[in-house]
């Protein structure tokens, strides 16, 4: 069975070394004080390694079974749901007022890292109901948010977001589910939704919908769209499910991986449903959660490779095949392992120096959006650039990952009983759902990166400027960091200009070269990202701090990643300054 | 279902356009004349859409099952089979003194990614006999080619290859399968080989083991290590198949793809065997046949990606979903198709340039295969070059073309009804098998760089070379297509200067870089198939040939792959040039 290890020692570097969360000045983070979050991080994993770890497989072979109309999730399942449900882990960076934590949310992703690590199929069960909290919390009256929200802090009702229509993906616009407005003030809603993670399921007492449809009276297109919550069980006036509301799963989707997960088509058939929000702006509400749902995905693609990533470490310290070119190192043994051998070693690299970055990256996002939720404007603008980065980059990177590690494993990474092979299959929906990662690439070249007169970009161009000038005189990190982060970063900002010139003449200048612009930005954020880490472990070194080797691995780690994984930035501008021509100089029927 | 369709047009463009295989002047080509080759694949692309296609997805659903030790194979597999052997094309390039059609490995090639594109596993059944058939016609006795090779080319009997064991991949020289010989000059063979495709089933009369087994005196390693001859059923005297041997299935390995294909354990408890060749020589004997099969693999990797691109294509064209942003384009449509959006072209372009690249570089690899059989010592020498990297980087790409194809269908990708996910976990095997891809580039960077003094890569330079100077008065191809390919020609030499140079201090400096030179030498070999292809489309179009549309649209597929692929020989060579350090700086504990 694959292994499961919580890095916390390395989270704990990035809280506390490189963010000093505890110092940032936000609300609530003061209490983020190493002794507390190393606590709260080592329950976490070993809830993680104990508990939800082991159901990994469990629920890739047993999947979900639809049963009389109602979903039967894997053996196992149901317990670990009660353990995460009394550690209170799902009420971690809720709201005190339901009966949250109220935790900063980079305490949260980083719990739930290590939760997505070792189940990633399971986690969603509460990753999705998080979202639906968060869109009732931010948008719901006060009588919905006293109805829904303290049932769903605690997980005793789940919740789902349905958006999906079997004609309409991306382009919601031309969704058909209707909400007909009741003389109650309620709506009937009909129509059929699919992909529908965790729709229904045997591990919660209620299921709390939130349904985008059209209302009258709206207008064409998105326009038209309205936002509402919709319970498997209507809620009686003392709070608990009563009648069966006309919600039903029509099927359950034969995926590709997280077969832990139940993927449902969901039939609306008059089904009683209450307005979330404004009427006729279902959009914005949703898009309100968008950067947190989608920074979450980033976690998902990346936080999967992780556990990958450890097995095929332990593979390659554990398989014994060929010795070393430079000369035997288990002269007792019939071969060297395999970890002797430069390739595995570049392919180990490739995926060490990439997670990490990963880690640094995310927990930074989390963190500019507690500065942003704490109402700093710049970190608003900021992870909203970024987000599309952390989400397309992080799972496209993150999926590419567990394919190296499951090529450690040569032809036994093939067969399942292995699991390396459901990591590579699980990874793959992250690249998909929550916006697959080509809109992610056209939402940043289309939206983001002309948003308020390119203020955003301008920024970040400035904060890594800015801190390449203040570390400048740092010898210890001039060739190995400072200078490849400077090139990287003037290649992205000659794509931005290439953008600006060519675009202006035709869109499809840009848009051609929208997800090379997607990759040129995450490998820059990584560099970046490597660059701070590296500061804080030198830092640590100097001062003598203890724990030498970690940060001696850290520096050696990142130096990897800027001397082999940042030359990418030149291929991504050399594509994307080959403009639209190569990309639409055939018509449809040639292809 | 998935569609499939033969793209013949494409391989009388290579055949004949740019190969001219009939004017080449080898035996048996003069006979490939444009008529009888297209007769010939549009028979076996009849086949291969008709018959084939419409199993691959019955074969994924259905897999191989184990019943009272017998392999049972999916639904329709077995008609098919008897299709495939009653149309000869089981025979197709085999000699014709054992019934063969004795025609050209090309033409075998051409028709075999027709079949594979259709039907992978399926296909493999009659590949793994035609590997055993080589093995045995070129190192059998006469009396064993007469006994088995009838019988193996029309597939009434099939073969396989035991290498694996538990224990031993790679690293050939541990494996423990003992053989002992008998005083009638036959061995009793006795161990576990795992990973045997096509290793039991029951669409043969019987299945020919060719096992590696260590025979007494042999001494330690590879060296000790001969092949042998183990029939599922004894042969009778009369050529029928006699008494069962003691050769069994242990178990079927339950697999991320290739479903319809039983991939067993194998155990042989005392079976009676052949010694094929000479004793203590198997390891030579595998290596004759090498080339062949690893340019098959690289054929799978491609040959998948083919059918998956085609599914996509259709995709993009029916999927309605957004508007084109340089304005409506299905303006009676509530949406525009997929293939409007920039992105989406360059997903598809991606996937169209290297495909086409690639076929053209496995078919001529296959006439370097044919050539060499004429006794052509420089074809011999340069095909055993490339073969490490047709395997390994046709298979890489091949592997990264499905899930490119795969994310054009967004969450409907996911769902394994449309088969895309199929295409996915098919081609991920062929980076593992024949040789795991980083022992490819070890075996091309370790062995086939050095071979003969460096003079078959000299010869690789020295040709590419010679063709731009040829044609560099064509201005027409001057920008898109010969100057590029000096450029990354230039990165692959300086490539291989810098391994000269530093790998003589320390064979690690050019072992770590070894998986990035196989992928550089692939660009480069890709970029020289591109301009050959483009130097005969502009000729067609010179020459009036008709067809034109077909000839401008192979031009502009080249230009995208010059100007948006071959731009990663620049990241390949800045990541060889960081040398081993980058790689080799962590002791196996830091991971």
């Amino acid at each position: 069975m694959p292994i499961y290890n919580a890095p916390t020692r390395d989270m704990q570097f990035i809280l506390h070394d490189v963010l000093d969360v505890s110092g940032s000045g936000l609300p609530g983070h003061d209490e983020l004080d190493r002794d507390f979050t190393e606590a709260v991080l080592d329950a976490a994993g070993k809830l993680a390694t104990d508990v939800l770890a082991p159901l990994n497989r469990v629920g890739d072979e047993q999947g979900c079974v639809l049963e009389n109309g109602v979903v039967r999730t894997p053996e196992g399942f149901g317990d670990a749901f009660e353990a995460m449900k009394e550690g209170g882990w799902t009420a971690l960076d809720c709201d005190p007022e339901y009966g949250g934590q109220g935790m900063p949310y980079v305490l949260g992703l980083a719990t739930g890292e290590l939760f997505v690590s070792a189940n990633m199929a399971f986690n969603m069960y509460q990753g999705l109901t998080h979202g639906a909290y968060s869109a009732i919390h931010a948008h719901g009256s006060d009588a919905q948010k006293a109805m829904y929200l303290p049932k769903m802090v605690s997980c005793e009702w789940t919740g789902t977001m349905n958006l999906t229509e079997p004609h309409a993906g991306t382009d919601l616009g031309m969704l058909r589910t209707k909400a007909e407005p009741q003389d109650d003030g309620s709506y009937l809603i009909t129509g059929q939704k699919i992909f529908i993670s965790a729709g229904d399921h045997d591990m919660s007492e209620n299921v709390i919908h939130l349904v985008l449809a059209k209302a009258p009276g709206g207008g064409e297109g998105t326009k038209g769209i309205s936002l509402f919550i919709v319970p498997k069980f209507l809620v009686n006036e003392d709070g608990s499910p009563g009648e069966r509301n006309a919600v039903s799963v029509g099927n359950l989707e034969e995926k590709m991986g997280i077969h832990g997960n139940s993927t449902c088509v969901m039939n609306y058939d008059g089904a009683k449903g209450w307005l979330l929000g404004d009427l006729h702006k279902g959009m914005r509400a949703m898009f309100t959660m968008m950067n947190e749902a989608r920074i979450g995905v980033g976690l998902q693609g990346y936080a999967v490779a992780v556990a990958a990533y450890q097995n095929a470490v332990a593979y390659a310290n554990d398989r014994l095949q060929g010795r070393a070119v430079t000369g035997v190192e288990n002269p007792k043994g019939p071969a060297d392992p395999l970890i002797v051998h430069p390739d595995i070693r570049r392919s180990l690299m490739d995926q060490k120096s990439f997670l990490e970055g990963a880690r640094m990256l995310a927990f930074w996002g989390a963190h500019q959006i507690d500065r942003a939720n704490a109402g700093d404007e710049d970190a608003e603008a900021l992870i909203s650039l970024l987000t599309p980065v952390i989400k397309g980059f992080l799972t496209d990177k993150g999926f590419d990952t567990t394919v190296l590690a499951q090529q450690v494993y040569g032809g036994h990474g093939y067969i399942e009983e292995q699991g390396m092979s459901q990591f590579v299959r699980d990874a793959r929906i992250t690249m998909i759902y929550e916006g697959a990662n080509g809109v992610q690439a056209l939402d940043l070249v289309g939206r983001k990166l002309a948003a308020d007169g390119g203020k955003p970009i301008m920024g970040f161009f400035e904060t890594v400027k800015g801190f390449i000038k203040e570390h400048e005189g740092n010898a210890a990190l001039k060739a190995g960091f400072l200078d490849p982060l400077k090139a990287a970063s003037k290649d992205l900002q000659a794509a931005g200009m290439f953008f600006m010139q060519a675009g202006m003449k035709n869109p499809n200048a840009a848009l051609a070269g929208s997800y090379d612009f997607m990759h040129l930005f995450g490998h820059v954020a990584l560099g970046y990202m490597w660059a701070r880490m590296a500061v804080a472990a030198q830092k640590a070194l100097d001062d003598g701090t203890g724990d030498a080797r970690f940060y001696q691995t850290k520096l050696a780690t990142g130096r990897y990643y800027m001397a082999r994984q940042l030359p990418m930035t030149a291929t991504h501008l050399a594509r994307i300054e080959s403009g639209a021509d190569p990309v639409m100089a055939l018509d449809a029927g040639q292809f």
